[in-house]
């Protein structure tokens, strides 16, 4: 059993505080948040108590914490925790700057505490499904991987200016699939954006549109769609071509039901967001997290993955803006 | 907030006790069982009091019970549980006798508890959008249902053997169903079955494989097919052709995945058993439960209700022996 | 190369007309019909003559003829054209009356002369395949059969009142699938049908909604689903139970394209009606004939067949009619 | 009725052949090829006589010629068949190099004759249903297109090595989708590829799986995924993801069987090849072809769409190579 502090009580702190609480080897003791009255009120909830960031993280009776903050602050959080001790899970992306994470990295390693990073998707069960038999050489050898990534609707503009942009923000997810899936980091990225959903995204610096190749230094190819608008709700689809046969994750339908009618079989939308196509996702991350933790054994995503995916990010953000194709070399985006 | 005693530990019984642990307002007090360290074992997990079920139906502080026994004290508990004041929900069936379940009904009735039998299938969310969209008239007037019931594997013959037969002991689910859909009772009973799937459930006197059709007044059908063997999981459909239209429900599949090879395509098995493809259902069902009588509303599936399907049952039973119609008057089985 | 005449030039005898005439074996040179310039419009099309069926069936040129007539004369037309030394392809069912198809049978069978029944089902590609994969013993042993068979909208009451009624009419097609599935005739039939589609067919004195099952001397069942409306099409499905797996045949949809909106995801419907759906079948079906005559090999599909099919029916009028289980003996309905 | 030459008699012309005997509104009189058996034994099939290229070009009753010949004769051919008055329908590509195709154009547009180039895919039922549905306004603006193209297996590096390279010969057909649904030329091509499939495609210089993003001026994206393998068949998917929704067209399947075991699932595969699937393409693109010709109406397929497509496919070749976005002005790859 762990004794766990949630730095965070937002929209994403309270799916984590359920996951926290519903596993029996872990403890939800305390909660942050930067609006006291939030904390509050989920401690309460669960039986936690409310208490300062600094506080939680100066405790030495609390095992771990859970940053589910405002990405600015994650950096910062991951050093200040992993130099109390703490073993952390923390919210993805590691920093909006790739220098900064870098430099994360680097102040954390000599603690030597867990650091995960909250690639989420890698625990959905469909997707762990595709990956195993992947693994398990059922299509032979991986060559084409495709990613469909479309979000129900657009955040608010507000939102966008302080995201990082689509390919830091919203990509970021689908560059540590395809670094999981294929088990590698790409060896140059090439994007196309553009914002067609909506011009306020286009004059807010950002796109809400792209198609993103990564090349793997075997030859092997990834394809990611990314969409900020699909009015049917939370698409998210792989798959992936090998030697030997074609592997395909498909959405989480709304329900099992079809109606045929003269204007057709009418099937049921994805599930519609974040928050119901990955609830079961969140759960078994933190299962996993806390499995890790208590064993002592390899984290299933690391601190370098969440690096990893964001020099991609950078990379891609920067082949967008230059129409050519970016290099990453040790870690860093490379023009030729 | 209700205070519950669990009447059975066994494996249904703990399915309820987590449903009745995770619902904010009904509290597990006490759980009584045949083997004494079943229910300890059970109550030790959720925090509650392994009792006698006489002292559980005794307890004044106790405002429900949950009957999850063996068939055969169905009717005496709910008799018991009534008198004693309490709510109660019965797993099915009521009895195996009809002619014991109509005693039952007429003896708890004065006490005017509420009595829900457990046909969790229309909580099911897929059976019950199915509903909600024939009763929103989404396919016009109904017309001809069917509906699709295997069990992945035959139980023990020495459990057939006790079960009171396919059509009291698994088809009774299907026969509440075709009900409730339809809002009604039907007119007469067509079955017919075999004992294909294994010679030792014909020799004792049980088929494994029927098909039963249902007449309702109005001229509508109900056609029920059920084998005790399905190699590839738990199949569980229903379709129904209205006017307007036809609605299907489908199998809820392990996965979304599908793999492509020289083989053809390759998806998911359905959930294997009803363990996996009800446990949802199970927790709606007490959640239904539960806001009926703290709300002192009308109960989604009644005493009533498990006496018409018994009813279906025998008539079924009856039906396949003789291979002749049976007619269904006054709630009872009667041959032209 | 075999010379044929085809008797009847209506909707059906077109059909017929492009298979011979598109199949290099087979040289359409004469139609007749009731109706002469029915007759003279068809042969014009595909340079043949129109004449009179005698003419046609006394010439000795003629190796064979297509039967595509109304029903009332399909027994005399199948008795004189053998007599004269053809091969006959007669179109379903071999008579409305079993007894008289009986005696047809035994007219004709000093003849020698080949007659196949016009079930095209089994020509389907679809249906072959499910067929051809059972009998591979791709899921063992056959345990329960289901068909769905209905089509998009009734006939005319006047079409009704001639037709033989829905179990002749209609279902003999599923009962020949049923049975050339299953490689046998059944023992027991139990049908039960109403007119809830509409009224005036049951004042016609027919059922347009039936439920039919089959009871096989080994205990396999089959049970079959008619409808004579389904708004969205002609809905052609057959799923076959077996001790290792079950199989099943979809619907042939109109397009491959699914359109998802906020309304959800719209695929095509089925074919709208045999005419789409089966075309290919009779393509088939001509091209199987013709392969049997030319090579004087074994038919596909024999005269008994057709007169099985025909019992099957007429038994399951009876049981429809009296509410009781119907027994085959010899090949004719006998109540128990 | 119009009089056609068919100038070459290999696998494509053979399907050529059909469809152009099977369309009542054209004859088809000579056949030519480079191997004259090969003209002859397919002449005498469809009774046509065997004629030199030449002499078939120079018979003023000729009305049509189609040009089924290798790539590196058709503009050539094109050219002295309009000089000699007669309407062209060209298989793609119109040549592997573009100034030699623009050259084409120039040369022909005097003539004022209908060239059409054989983009069959157009002409596909499923496809064309998407772009109906599209045109329609059915899913809103369209943003994002997704094309996959994988062939089951690759050619022979023999023929890899005169194809004019994967972009040219291959993709070179979604390329003209992608401009024919969105009705317009894309202004930018980012193309990446490698030789993963097989090592000696990418000996011979050429890559065997491939990326390529169009940009459109107004912000749309398509992107195009090319392998020349996919063990299990001929994978021919579109997705069109809009302002109101998604189209998808999937694959055909070679039927409608599902076979479900303790396996899985198992469904059937896609069409083989493009023999099996474009078939029904090839028929309905000839009938367009001659349609627009007696009636002297627009074709729906120009050379111009042919040059496009061959622009695009040169942009896409540069692209892989240099590793940057390529610009299309004037109808002509430019680097930025």
């Amino acid at each position: 059993m762990i004794k766990v502090g949630l730095l965070g009580a937002g929209r994403i702190g309270n799916v984590h505080a359920k996951s926290i609480a519903a596993n029996a080897q872990s403890q939800l003791v305390a909660i942050s948040d930067f609006v006291p009255a939030a904390a509050e009120t989920l401690a309460a909830a669960y039986g936690a108590k409310a208490r300062s960031t600094a506080d939680i993280i100066a405790d030495p009776s609390i095992d771990a914490v859970l940053i589910a903050t405002s990405t600015d602050t994650h950096s910062n959080l991951i050093e200040a925790a992993t130099a109390a001790g703490k073993a952390v899970l923390c919210e993805k992306p590691v920093d909006l700057d790739l220098e900064r994470a870098l430099a994360c990295q680097a102040a954390t390693a000599p603690s030597g505490r867990p650091v995960m990073i909250g690639f989420n998707r890698r625990f959905d069960p469909n997707f762990a499904a595709l990956k195993k038999s992947f693994d398990a050489g059922e299509i032979g050898k991986g060559e084409l991987l495709s990613i469909t990534s479309f979000d129900p609707a657009p955040p608010p503009v507000s939102y966008i200016r302080v995201s990082g942009g689509l390919f830091r923000d919203m990509a970021i997810h689908d560059f540590d699939m395809a670094c999981w899936i294929f088990g590698a980091a790409p060896v140059a990225v090439t994007a196309v954006g553009s914002s067609i959903v909506d011009p306020a995204i286009g004059e807010a610096g950002d796109v809400d549109t792209a198609v993103i190749t990564l090349h793997f230094a075997d030859g092997r190819i990834a394809v990611i769609k990314n969409s900020r608008r699909a009015v049917y709700g939370y698409d998210q689809r792989i798959e992936l071509l090998g030697s030997d046969g074609l592997l395909q994750a498909g959405n989480v339908l709304e329900s099992s039901i079809t109606k045929t009618t003269v204007q057709g079989a009418i099937g049921a939308k994805p599930e519609y967001f974040f928050l119901e196509r990955y609830m079961r996702s969140y759960e078994m991350e933190w299962r996993a997290f806390v499995q890790a933790v208590t064993t002592q054994s390899a984290l299933p995503v690391s601190l370098q993955d969440g690096v990893n995916a964001l020099a991609v990010a950078e990379a891609a953000a920067l082949s967008a803006r230059l129409g050519k194709t970016v290099q990453l070399k040790n870690g860093r985006p490379v023009l030729a």
